[in-house]
């Protein structure tokens, strides 16, 4: 008999996952997992960076490379964050393997079981299972539609104030709730967080897809405000600019904090890929291609979510309401309080159409009556053959 | 002031990090980094894969892929392992960012603090540092030419049998000793085993990397031989037999196990690159280049293992004693007691030839009249010059 850690016992499982491997039928619409599409990603680029490379450039690409990065990788990504307004040259910066990682780091070396972590509400499943996975108690606030709820979040600070280690915002075009936050609700989120103990975690995977370019003032990070009442750790990644499949994101923070993050990474995977960390450099530093790429892709998803929405409109019962997405991949559906969006699930993959149900994102793992909607990973032509499904699917329980 | 957690507070540092940063200068004649040659990475077969995928196949390899693996990859990496005559059909396997973590995954779901975890001393540097961060204890027992001392081992699994969890094992050109077990201690080793309570981890990256087709029978791992007294778990990885800057391992054990690891998976990377999985499932499906490739570096290593034999035959003051490996990249040289590898450290490092020392794959982070040579990332024409100003520094302390 294996007696398994405190850790592993913690780790929630089974239900998303079945759903989740329901939705991963090719035959099914589905809006269920948060990736970019395939048919966007810059393959010619690619072919490109790997034609271009050395002998001795792909050798070292096939060796270990520094735990906190690939050192061209590391200046190209310093280059690239400066253009962004953040502070680069008096913090840590280390690659790691997906903003996932980035997230599990800053757990491991802040969180001793019973500290509390303060998320929104919903909140990033992956960030959620991190911090559960050291044993740390969810603590959380809810959402409107200009950011986290200030009067919320104060009382929520104030009740936990000496058990909390981190602060998890994911304020530009959240995940799940497809928000952004807005300049005032940044400005008192500062003012709130002044005279705090604790660390703020900054998730960015998605600041570059907004839909319109008036709306890119909304994406300055909280670390390029110019002022950080406490510890600001900022993470990143390239799977929304470039390709998940590439495994590779960033944290860049306090100095202090970044070195301890690259122990716990030498003993987590020691380094990440170096083989994708020289193609994801050679990009970056390729003139005009990651902006070029962004440019498209904007576009691409501002027409796939115009597309869902239309359709929401469309085909949504009365009293189901949605976000309304200025950028990123979701749109957040809610039903009525007595709907439960698992029966709704089972009812519309039936007829073929797929989403993650909101408890998933809910730090507590219970309140139901919601789900996420992404409109990046569905061909524009079959969105609103889904939506109507699952818009079916909740009249069956109105 | 960030308050770290005990996890931080117990992670090791500095003093081999700032050695091994200054073994890094390229006009050192580095023994130090445990690294496949540049020279030997097989780029043209990389060229053939990468000319050869389909625009699909590219656009698999930029998205998420499950966190359990690459499904093709998991099918042609299942047939690799069956070839080495490992179970398959009735076991979970799941791929990880390098050996690294699958030792780090098992930690996470088999460790509470004050937990034991058994190894063999000197251990992998890597291996420990992963006991450490999840505040195990670590209890090691000594190796001799044939494995690890069957009688000590026996001593330390009885005086903790209720706290251990994992007793961690490399037996096959071990890092750092470079022995190999024979089939006498494997089969004393598992029945020593019988009735324990306790979880074995197989460490087993090296293993196709013997010198002579005549000791490749040696080289059949524990989990291979019919029997589990234990549940067997066994990591192994494509560093050595690929590139370890795919960052590609894996883990084969008993189900229940591996379900927990997916898990513990999902927030720590939530999936390896899939980039690197579609080129490595390809290298693996390529009929002949896997053996092609590896009867070439069993090739190399053996002449630069030769060639570092000859030196320390030639070149060692009396005194010193050391391993004679049949594969893999290491040569564990003893010296006297007195001496302290450190300070040889310093004095070689002057005339430019460096190693890691001892204290380093010390369970107890003490020990240090030892030190590790890799003959592997070492052009074959330096290797003596390198050994010479090693034993000219041990010279100095006689």
């Amino acid at each position: 008999m294996v007696q398994f850690s405190q850790s592993a016992q913690a780790m929630r499982s089974s239900e998303i996952r079945r759903l989740m491997q329901l939705a991963a039928d090719p035959s099914i619409i589905s809006f269920a997992g948060g990736m970019p599409a395939n048919s966007l990603f810059p393959i010619e680029t690619l072919d490109e960076i790997w034609g271009g490379l050395s002998r001795e450039e792909k050798q070292v690409a096939m060796q270990y490379g520094p735990t906190t990065g690939f050192p061209a990788l590391i200046d190209s990504l310093k280059t690239y964050l400066r253009s962004k307004g953040l502070p680069v040259d008096d913090q840590g910066l280390i690659i790691t393997t997906g903003a996932q990682q980035a997230i599990n780091l800053l757990s491991k070396v802040m969180l001793d079981p019973g500290d509390v972590v303060v998320t929104e509400n919903p909140s990033f499943i992956g960030a959620l299972a991190a911090f559960l996975s050291y044993l740390a108690r969810i603590e959380s606030a809810p959402l409107d539609n200009d950011g986290i709820v200030i009067s919320q979040l104060e009382k929520v600070l104030d009740a936990h104030a000496s058990k909390i280690k981190i602060l998890y915002l994911n304020p530009c075009f959240q995940n799940p709730a497809g928000i952004i936050y807005s300049v005032e609700r940044k400005k008192a989120l500062l003012d709130l967080l002044a005279g705090r103990n604790l660390c703020l975690l900054e998730d960015d995977p998605y600041s570059e897809l907004y839909f319109n370019e008036t709306d890119r003032r909304l994406t300055v990070p909280l670390k390029a405000m110019g002022k950080e009442p406490v510890p600001f750790c900022y993470a990143g990644s390239f799977a929304k600019i470039f390709g998940p499949g590439l495994r590779l994101g960033w944290l860049l923070g306090p100095k202090d904090i970044i070195d301890k993050c690259e122990l716990a990474k030498q003993s987590m995977d020691a380094c990440s890929s170096t083989f994708t960390q020289v193609i994801a450099n050679d990009y970056l530093r390729r003139k005009g291609k990651l902006p070029g790429y962004l440019q498209s892709v904007r576009t691409a998803y501002a027409r796939r979510a115009g597309a869902m929405l239309d359709a929401l409109e469309t085909h949504m019962p009365d009293k189901v309401t949605w976000t309304r997405p200025k950028g990123g991949f979701y749109i957040w559906v809610t039903m009525p309080e007595a709907i439960d969006a698992t029966k709704v699930f089972n009812e519309a993959i039936k007829k073929r159409a797929a989403f993650v149900i909101g408890s998933a994102f809910d730090p507590g793992g219970t309140k139901n009556n919601c789900f996420r909607l992404a409109f990046s990973h569905t061909a524009e032509g079959s969105i609103a053959e889904g939506v109507k499904i699952i818009a079916d699917a909740i009249s069956c329980f109105l």
